[in-house]
């Protein structure tokens, strides 16, 4: 990042000859070395930047809700970027690839899978890997040949670029983007399963895209294609997701069961957590799998055992930091997105570039239709025509595409391909991005629900789970429920005894969620003790009998019968449909 | 760090090759890309060798109870030396002085500085500074004199060492280091007072030896030295330590700005208070100031403000995120101290070796004697000779004398400075640190008392604080509860206006006391709560009573007398002093 170096050497050069120039001894009182911290002062200083800038949006309260906080980014890039080149009158440096993947992208992708949703991930897993396998194709090979031909349009003058150039463009310009969908989704609160559908989709469709990518820049660079490697490429592509899954769930079980043994330096518990999901990522990137794909199993995968083992303050130290990394990641993404696109590495064809952007539009929007009407078919909660459209307008493009494309071998056309990623990046995020939420609002797709199940909710789900497992059992049909069941009968036999630290009781997710609210309930007894000018307890307690509803329940009850009731909760649910 | 590279490149570029070999095709379905991910790579597995030694020492509880932390570590180091030594049969690299400087030390001083208890600090803080600036310029021109007479003896053959040289390395062997100290007596327990002088010089004679290194430095480079340079050394002492506080307060009080406007983006509030701080600590350095004196400025001033303005679990994260990086970056100093002193960069010499570590032991006994001897003849509270014991004891030298030694331009004897460092080194830290236990016990030092002070002494200690102030401002005498009280004025009236938040009603720490024990009250009112299976409340604070003997009054007394004497406690204590 050599960014800031000029500006800043300009001016301190000046000082330190002042300073020399003053006293011309060895002694200076005051004497500069910026070369010695050069490099952490300038990424110091551009996180910084990056913090503060969010910091003043949301000084304004309007500014976020108006407009994503991912287009102000870009927006700030842009200006950056503009004052850069303008006092320069030279190219403001681009966004480094190997920083971007090897520093940036990770703790976004490991935040969004450690917080992923995994009860509507895994009960939609087939609709998100239809969509991201089979559409990320579809629209890969729909831009790729439909751009071809656009190319055979002597008026255009692209008569030199070839269909292959043309796929290698569509397989880095077809992905969406997670970086940019979860910018945007977090925002404007769609309903749980909309949200995983395109979510989930952007991050697995990595392994599509890593594969196609690569494919065709060696294609490219090949005399000629023989069938062979057209069938080695479809066995890659299992490779390469399929590797992804198996790194991330190794380092995440390795993490599961050394965090078993950090029971007396709780302090360095949050590091392992950081440690294995990045390199399952830097492994499977060393071995050209999918590294996306391979942190967000290993974050999966290990979540649930890390977190019974770790302590409470070291398991909330794990979620801010992921948090505040992934957002200061993801802050400084749009904000070299933005200074990136200034510059003169821009060819400027207009048909290429406008039908990049419609086709981009098209094939997605086409591909969503098609797949989704066989989705419908095989489900009986179908996705509404709303979804559908979100689902559709919701395929933003973002700064994997445009690392990709400065990865690409130096030829003619690489400055158009250039142009042509800036150009649909900006339309979705600013376009796209910003009337999404109106469009929401005028569509009244449904929304999220704000509030976290109950208790008697969770009771009611967990029941519904073993019951059609049951069913499925009897009925002959290995259905989803069916193997969720023996899965968590082999986690509950085998797994939980290796990797959990305390395995005397199992402790079923209600008692767990009971135990939060507990714990909520006593910091909001405390915190009102402070507002009211600490009244005694019992006060208090009658206060919160007639406020928190979740509790009128126990203090009516008897402790041996809640006990009990905590019991049978506890242990039988898993039994029942063992006996069943 | 190429440390790794070779072991792992060597064992991985042959199974490349056989990956090559198998199939040659450009669509080989595993290849390795080692060199594109190999920095964050060994970066992260040196990390994880650290932590994974550390979880190793405490599975056996009763290694770390005998052996210090420390020493465990730099075995270990030594181990995995020669190791690399063994099988590359070249010295493995030795530690990177920039990688100590910049990554590995601001995190260890950030996390002291943090947590410095300010109270006994700047009660002693006239102590410390005596220790730390005249304590070392005895120390540095003790051993540097010493041991140029050690020089003039012809049998040693030692006679081209020249005076400098041998003020040269005594300005870099005779500072105590932070990095050492804190690993072994945060282990021991001693009383508060004993630590924080020992603790408290090892930090702040950072100033004294940047400038008597760097003077040397230039001295042994200047053809003649002239009289003015000597005094425009002793003006650059004060440049480089008040400097450095005035930087440290400049971007400390920064950070506690800044903190006032992140209520709408609570995530990234922890990253302040590092970003800060490490800008403080890297600009310092940038103007030759010092860095160690900046980040502690910087970290116990914005501490107080940072703390009201953030929430509570940003803090969490900031408090565990600090100790745990510290601890990481702890953990790869002694391991790299290790690894680094195997190898063949020693030039060995009896005599000079031998004698460096009797005149480090005896320069530093003497000074604190004599140190002392002043100390006591102003003080009431004297300094017991068992104390005068343990701090010439605790003199530990670290990995700043191993960084600055290998920073030495290089002449003809470098390389027994470089031997006479690391035995110095691994004598204080394995001799000294593994007896200093038993020898606590043995003249049973006065130690640590466990439990925090309770509200009652709280108040007790605050009222004496007024009295005394009133007493020093009739009598005239202005002495430190004076200025202190002149401070907390300027504080409330002042700065906590632009800095805090919510400046409705200033908090004194008694209420923050009492709010502190109140959250952690009521946090194990939930936790005995699921432990016992969840008895109803009241019967729950029926034992509390009995159990938690500061609750005892609250609950007697009416919550209006209560808020009553909060609101004494928390204006009038202020405005007592000012009616004086």
């Amino acid at each position: 990042m050599p960014l800031l170096e000029d500006v800043i050497l300009e001016n301190i050069s000046w000082a330190a000859e002042e300073a020399q120039g003053n006293e011309s001894s060895e002694h200076a009182f005051f004497s500069l070395d910026y070369q010695h911290v050069q490099v952490p002062f300038e990424i110091t200083l551009w996180i910084m930047l990056a913090s503060l800038a969010k910091i003043g949006f949301h000084l304004y309260n309007k500014l976020p809700s108006v407009v994503p906080e991912s287009c102000l980014l870009i927006f700030v890039g842009l200006i950056m970027g503009g004052i850069i080149y303008g006092l320069n009158d030279k190219s403001p440096p681009v966004m480094d690839s190997d920083i971007f993947f090897l520093y940036l992208l990770p703790p976004i992708v490991l935040d969004a899978g450690y917080f992923m949703p995994s009860r509507p991930f895994f009960e939609n897993i087939g609709t998100i890997l239809l969509y991201a396998v089979v559409g990320t194709i579809w629209n890969v090979f729909g831009i790729g040949f439909s751009l071809y031909g656009i190319c055979q349009v002597k008026a255009f003058h692209l008569q030199d670029v070839s269909l292959l150039h043309n796929l290698l463009f569509g397989s880095l310009i077809a992905a969406v983007d997670p970086v940019a969908v979860l910018a945007v989704f977090e925002e404007i609160h769609v309903n749980e399963r909309l949200h995983i559908l395109v979510f989930g989709e952007s991050l697995l469709n990595d392994a599509v895209t890593v594969v196609l990518y690569k494919l065709f820049r060696s294609f490219c660079e090949m005399p000629a294609i023989k069938s062979v490697d057209v069938f080695a490429g479809v066995g890659k592509f299992f490779v390469v997701g399929l590797g992804g899954v198996l790194v991330g769930l190794t380092f995440g079980m390795t993490a599961a069961f050394t965090t078993r043994f950090t029971k007396d330096i709780r302090v360095i518990e949050p590091l392992f957590v950081f440690l294995y999901s990045y390199l399952s990522y830097l492994t499977a990137e060393m071995f050209h799998l999918s590294g996306i794909v391979a942190i967000i199993a290993c974050a999966m995968g290990m979540k649930r055992y890390v977190e019974a083992n770790i302590s409470l303050k070291s398991h909330t130290t794990v979620k801010y930091f992921m948090k505040m990394w992934s957002s200061v990641s993801d802050t400084l993404i749009f904000i070299f997105l933005g200074v990136s696109t200034i510059g003169e590495n821009h060819e400027w064809n207009w048909p290429y570039i406008c039908f990049t952007v419609i086709f981009c539009l098209m094939w997605r929007a086409l591909g969503v239709l098609v797949l989704t009407f066989f989705v419908n078919r095989f489900h009986v909660n179908t996705i509404t025509s709303k979804d559908q459209f979100i689902i559709a307008y919701g395929g933003l493009r973002g700064a994997i595409c445009f690392s990709l494309v400065f990865l690409l071998p130096d030829f003619r056309r690489k400055k158009l391909f250039i142009a042509a990623t800036t150009v649909v990046i900006l339309f979705t995020v600013f376009v796209q991005g910003m009337t999404i939420r109106p469009l929401v609002d005028l569509l009244a797709v449904k929304r999220k629900r704000e509030s976290a199940p109950t208790v008697g909710e969770q009771i009611h789900i967990r029941f519904l789970d073993h019951l059609l497992a049951g069913i499925e059992d009897i009925s002959g049909h290995w259905g989803q429920y069916y193997w969720k069941d023996k899965l968590e009968y082999f986690n509950s036999k085998y797994l939980q005894k290796i990797l959990l630290r305390e395995y005397d009781q199992p402790k079923s997710s209600i008692v767990l969620l009971y135990e939060k609210l507990e714990r909520k309930h006593a910091i909001e007894l405390a915190e009102a003790g402070q507002l009211g000018h600490a009244p005694s307890h019992p006060s208090l307690l009658n206060n919160d009998r007639t406020v928190i509803t979740d509790k009128k329940l126990e203090d009516t009850l008897n402790p041996d019968v809640l006990e009990n009731i905590q019991e049978i909760l506890a242990r039988n649910l898993y039994r029942i449909r063992r006996t069943v």
